[in-house]
């Protein structure tokens, strides 16, 4: 059998990752990475084409993992892409998932197109485990902890404060409110008492710790209504320990199944690379992608849409002998 | 839109808590419970019917939810069942699963029925998380641990020692070693090496403490190898700390997605009751089985074969909105 086709569109730190998850998944191979940018600049050992070129691919690619972002890029790329290729993107503006959805549903049908959409783990793993407790645990409650990880949009708004040479910020899940629904308590959760913001600030000659650090616990929106701890470091610290784009997080259901006995379930995912986990996921939904397509079962589709087996590149004789 | 149709096969601790986890589903309504002894001698509220008429209902049962056991009842009934009732079971024997399958997956697809077979927590819930684990980290290894949680098998092991009252055993996961996989290190990981196990005996009148602990640590298969704790209760406190059916367990896949960059996957549940999350699992499960069964997919299924979205009482669409 010949193996699966895969092309990724964009190569940053995600399409770099569905580069390197692709070598730890011998059914699948890499047709090539397209960049609007030009590919003899990309830093690749892979074949890399122009965005241009792509169409051209049209029948030498199975399914096209769309890398870019979600804030412009994929809402862009996914209504086009999907009237060409099977596609699986990472989209994360939970927001607008159900618009998105709609808009990838009506065009993957119309072409004859598998289009997967909001893999990854939040959304994506996460959401399949809100969805597994709600549904064993009908009566209860599902809480959501991200962290400990880097927040890439908190760490950029700490670098746009001026005397600001280079931070990072992780947000933190409120140890102590885990605890307490683990040991089925009721918990006051917001998104907001349940994190817990560290900041590692690198500071430019000239400038006063005390006001950086006001500046930044008040920051509205951002920060303000927080508990945030800044740290201040120097440039070889922040180098040595603080470069990696790591995160993670939990989902935790408490339920009963009667009166007064409680379930706990719990997910967590603790990450040494967001961005190369991410696209490991999206691989695995790449392969189901395939299949789904294979079936003709056209249309837009959510990970609460496809069958668990359908991702591991094992035959449903071997899972059924092995993992159930 | 009517609501699902449910049948209960089976009143024993697993039965019971199906009947009770019904009352949390709004969408299903428990068309009776059908057991071999006599209805009347049922102590419950519910429609009780001898199994001898449980074919009388063929039109008014929309899934049969079988509560026996897995040494000799499911793999009796099961094949009956099949012919004439979409069923769901939690048959537990890993080895034979494959087997079971084949037989259950040639019968209902005979008879156009649907066979959901092994739901539960484990064969279920932890299959589908050894699926997602080595799905999205297909370089790495999957752990499973049980427990805390009272094993039967072992309680009635050590409850046929003569000069035993009352015993109950709990299974107890290894901490330092969980603590060692999610820290990414490499384990020996045998069940033997990762469990430990604790028994609680009543002692009878005239018998010597250190005759009976010895005769369990060294009993063979079930604790000979094993570090095994036994303390010596009165009856007073068995009976108050130690009826409760608890049990647990986690599933923890440590992968790698680049050289040295380790992901943990982890899931894991603490119930108060294990027959009662069983069944809460089942009923989920039976939702699902219901409407496989209306899209005519006749055949055997297990939790790998089910895209998850099938479990929930909620549309597809709601699910977009909130749960993805």
């Amino acid at each position: 059998m010949g193996k699966i086709k895969i092309g990724i569109l964009g190569y940053g730190n995600l399409g770099k990752g569905v580069e390197e998850g692709l070598r730890r998944n011998p059914d699948m191979e890499l047709v090539g990475v397209f960049t609007r940018r030009n590919p003899e600049d990309l830093n690749t050992s892979s074949p890399a084409y122009s965005l241009n070129n792509l169409k051209d691919f049209k029948d030498k690619i199975d399914v096209l993992i769309m890398c870019g972002g979600s804030k412009s890029d994929i809402p862009e790329q996914g209504p086009k892409m999907a009237q060409i290729f099977n596609t699986v993107d990472s989209f994360d503006n939970h927001g607008k998932i159900p618009e998105y959805y709609e808009i990838m549903d009506n065009i993957a049908k119309a072409n004859n197109k598998v289009a997967v959409i909001s893999t990854g783990w939040d959304p994506g793993l996460f959401s399949l485990n809100r969805l597994f407790g709600e549904a064993v645990l009908p009566q209860g409650n599902t809480y959501t902890f991200w962290g400990k990880g880097v927040s890439q949009g908190h760490s950029d708004a700490v670098r746009r404060i001026k005397g600001v040479k280079k931070a990072v910020q992780y947000t933190l899940p409120k140890v102590e409110m885990v605890e307490d629904i683990r040991n089925g308590q009721e918990v006051a959760y917001t998104n907001r008492t349940a994190h817990d913001r560290e900041v590692f600030v690198v500071l430019a000659e000239g400038f006063k710790r005390d006001e950086i650090r006001e500046e930044i616990v008040n920051m509205p929106d951002y920060f303000s209504g927080y508990n945030t701890r800044v740290h201040f470091i120097d440039d070889e610290e922040f180098e040595r320990n603080h470069k990696k784009i790591s995160h993670g997080g939990k989902v935790i259901r408490q339920g009963t199944t009667s009166d007064g006995n409680i379930s706990i379930y719990q997910f967590e995912l603790a990450l040494a690379s967001n961005p190369e986990f991410t696209a490991s996921v999206n691989i695995a939904y790449a392969r189901a992608c395939y299949r789904i397509a294979q079936n003709k079962d056209y249309g837009a589709k959510t990970v609460l849409d496809i069958a668990p087996g359908l991702l591991s590149m094992y035959s449903m004789e071997e899972l059924r002998n092995r993992i159930v």
